[in-house]
C-alpha cells in the first residue's frame, strides 16, 4: 500500500526544528513515511491512494508523554468547594484529594473506568494527538493497578493511538499502609512490579518524589527493582521542592524527570549527561498557582530536551487539551512556540523512548501526522482553546472523527 | 410550535445562581421557555415535538459578552517573534501592534474578513456559545468601521447567533492621526458615530480609556455622542492603570466596565449604583501576565454583577473558548464555578443590556440552552480544555455542528 500525500507544507521537526518543507509531499509505504520533500522533487511512480491536503500544514502526530487518564470518579465537586473556602484539611477529612480518587478507581470496574477513559482520551485525540502515555497511580495494590494498566493497554487496541503504560504504583502512600511507607515500597517492588511487567503490562516504572509522597531512598528501591526487571524509569521530581530526584532519575539514565520546578542548574547538567528529558506540566503549575518557574535557560544551555504533557488528572490537572500546554508553556515558561511544537512531537517521543519512531515527518519514521488549518505553524501555541480544523493520520491511515 | 424538553437536568441561572432544577422539563412555545419545572409537575398536554436530552444538564447558551473577532491579518508571527526575544521596539518598528491590525483590516474586503471571522464564531459557537457581541475598533476610519459592524451583523444573520455589534471607534489612535488625538475623538463623535448609528450598525458605544489610548475627558465626548444617539455606552476600563473609567462608565449609566484590574471600593460602589456590570477578561491577564487582580471581593460586597468574555482579539487575548475563561477566572481570579457560570450567561446577558430575555432559563426567556454530558455543573469550569460534548438549541432549535 503506497499513498501520496500532497499539497502541503510539512512542519517535520526534524532536529527537534520546524525544519519546514514548503510545497512537500511524503509517500507513505505501508504505513511508514517512505519519502518526503519538495514535491516539485518526486520522482514520477504509481499510488494506490493520492491525499490531497489543500494546501495545509502538516506536523508530526502530538504526543502527550504523560496523563493519569485512567481514574474512577469526579473530583469537580472538590473543586467547587476550594474555590468557596472550603479548606483541605475539611476537604480531607471527607475523604477528598488523591485518597478520594484512589478509593473510586479501586471500587469502579473495568467497563466503567474504561468507559470514562476512553470519553477523555477521544477529546485528546480529536485535537492531533496520536501517542498518549497513560500511567497507572490511582490503584495502589496488585489488582487495582493492574485494572488500570488493563484499562491503558485496552484504549491502545480500541482507539487509533499508540499507548504507552507506565506503573506509577509509587504514586501516593495508600490508606492501608499509614506510617508504613518502607512497607508499601515493598509491596510496590517485590509483588506488583514483579507481576505486572510479568503481564506485560508496564513499558515503564515511575514514581513521585516529594515530601508529600516517597523519598529519594525508596524511589532508589523501585528503580533498582525496575532495572532488574529490565524496564526504563521516569521520575515526578522536584515539583514542589528539591529532594534530589533529578540527580536520581540521571543516575539511572530515566527517560524523564517530570515537573521540574524546583530543578537547578546541577540538575540539568546531570540530565543532559544521560539524556534525560524535562517534562514540563503547565496545566498543574497554572492549576497549583505555582510561581517557581522551571529552569528552561539551563535546560537550554545544557541541551536537556524539553517535553510538554497536559498531565490529565483529576486533582491538580484536569486538562483536556495538550495544544492548550503549548500556549501555557509559552505564556508562563517563556518557551517559543518552536519549541512548545518540538515539546508535544519529537522531544516528547524521547521522554516516551521511541525517538527513533516517532515524534518527527522523517523517513522510517511511522506516518502519525495532523494537518492544520492555519496559517504557520506558530498559530498552533498562539490560540487559547478553541477545536483547530484538523486532518488525523494514524500510520498512514485517516482517522474520522 | 410547541415542544417538551425532558429527560434533564436544569441549571437554570435564575438570579444568577445554579438554581438547580433536577429531573426537569421545559415547554417550548415558538422558540421561548414556555414552562419550566419539575417533570412530575408537568400536566399532560400535547406536543408538536419532543426532545429527550437523555438525563444530561441544561444551561442557557452561553454568551460572550466581549470580542474583537472581526480583523484582518494574522498576529500569530509576532506572537512568536516577542517569544524568540525581539522587543516591543522593533516589532513596532516593523509595523506591529495593533496597527498591523488596523493596517490589514482597512486593507481586506468584506468577504475575506466575513470568511475568518465565521470560522472563530464557529468555534466559540461550537462550544455552546449562542450570543457575541463584537467590537468594531481596527478600522479607525468611517469605511472600515462600517465593513467591521457589516461582518458582524452578517454573522448574525447566516449563523444560529444573536450578534450585539458595538462600535469601538474610540480604541486607538490610527496614524494619520498621530499627535491629533482631539481631531480623531471629533471624527468619531461628528461622523462614525452619527453615520453608522443612521445606518442601524451600533447597538453600543464603547472605548478604549487608558494613558495608551484615550483619556477621560475624551471617553466623555464619545459618551455625550452616544447619549444624544441614544446608544447604551460600555467602556475598557482600568486595564493598566485607575484612570476613572470605571466612574465615567457609571456617570453614563454604562451597562459594563472591562477588564477593571485597577477598579477600586469607589468604583466597585458606583458601578453598583448605576447597575454597570463588571467584565472580567481573564484570557488577556493570561496572555499580559498580568498581576493585579480586578476587585472580586469588593464587587461582591457592593453587588456588582460580575460576567467573563474570551476578549477573543488578535493581539491580547487569542482566545477561541469561552468555557476556558471559566476556568481562568476560578483559578486567576478565585471566582466559584457559580459565578463564572453566571458570568457567561445572566451576568454576560447584563452586560448587553439583554437579560429581559437571555441569559437564564425562565419562562419568557428565548429558549437558548446547551446540554452538557457532565456529572454536574462544577465540571463546566473544571476542565482546561477540551471539546465538551453537547446539544446546542438556538431560540428552541437544535443547532446542527
Ligand atoms: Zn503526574
Ligand atoms: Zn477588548
Amino acid at each position: 500500500m503506497t499513498q501520496l500525500w500532497h499539497h502541503c507544507h510539512a512542519i517535520t521537526m526534524a532536529d527537534g526544528r520546524y525544519s519546514l518543507i514548503t510545497d512537500a509531499a511524503l509517500v507513505i509505504v505501508d504505513g511508514r513515511i517512505d519519502w518526503i520533500g519538495k514535491a516539485d522533487d518526486l520522482a514520477a511512480q504509481a499510488f494506490d491512494a493520492i491525499h490531497d491536503l489543500g494546501g495545509r500544514w502538516l506536523t508530526p502526530g502530538l504526543i502527550d508523554c504523560h496523563t493519569h487518564l485512567v481514574f474512577g470518579g469526579d473530583r469537580s465537586g472538590e473543586f467547587e468547594q476550594r474555590l468557596e473556602g472550603v479548606d483541605y484539611e475539611t476537604i480531607a477529612r471527607q475523604g477528598g484529594g488523591i485518597v478520594s480518587s484512589v478509593r473510586a478507581t479501586r471500587e469502579t470496574d473495568f467497563e466503567t473506568l474504561y468507559a470514562s477513559a476512553e470519553a477523555r482520551a477521544r477529546l485528546l485525540l480529536a485535537e492531533g494527538v496520536t501517542t498518549l502515555e497513560i500511567k497507572s497511580g490511582y490503584g495502589l495494590d496488585l489488582d487495582s493497578e493492574r485494572r488500570m494498566l488493563q484499562v491503558a493497554r485496552e484504549l491502545g487496541k480500541r482507539l487509533p493511538v499508540t499507548v504507552k503504560t507506565t506503573c506509577l504504583a509509587a504514586h501516593a502512600l495508600p490508606p492501608e499502609y499509614a506510617e508504613r511507607s518502607d512497607d508499601y515500597i515493598e509491596l510496590v517492588c517485590e509483588t506488583i512490579l514483579p507481576t505486572l511487567a510479568g503481564e506485560g503490562l508496564i513499558d515503564a516504572v515511575d514514581g513521585f518524589c516529594e515530601g508529600i509522597a516517597f523519598s529519594p531512598a525508596q524511589m532508589r528501591r523501585v528503580f533498582e527493582t525496575a532495572r532488574r526487571l529490565g524496564l526504563p524509569v521516569k521520575l515526578h521530581a522536584e515539583q514542589l521542592s528539591r529532594l534530589g530526584g533529578c540527580q536520581l532519575a540521571a543516575e539511572f539514565g530515566a527517560l524523564s524527570a517530570d515537573h521540574v520546578e524546583y530543578a537547578n542548574d546541577d540538575d540539568a547538567r546531570a540530565m543532559a549527561a544521560s539524556g534525560t528529558t524535562a517534562v514540563l506540566l503547565p496545566g498543574a503549575f497554572l492549576t497549583l498557582r505555582e510561581t517557581r518557574v522551571p529552569p528552561i535557560e539551563a535546560f537550554r544551555e545544557h541541551g536537556v530536551a524539553i517535553a510538554l504533557a497536559s498531565d490529565l488528572n483529576p486533582g491538580t490537572s484536569p486538562v483536556l487539551s495538550l495544544r492548550l500546554m503549548m500556549n501555557l508553556a509559552c505564556t508562563l515558561f517563556r518557551l517559543t512556540p518552536e519549541e512548545a511544537l518540538a515539546g508535544v512531537t519529537l522531544n516528547a517521543a524521547r521522554a516516551l523512548g521511541i525517538d527513533e519512531t516517532h515524534g518527527s515527518l522523517e523517513v522510517g519514521k511511522v506516518a502519525d501526522a495532523v494537518a492544520w488549518d492555519v496559517t504557520g505553524p506558530a498559530e498552533l501555541a498562539y490560540w487559547m482553546g478553541g477545536q483547530l480544523p484538523v486532518t488525523r493520520f494514524k500510520a498512514g491511515r485517516e482517522v474520522q472523527s
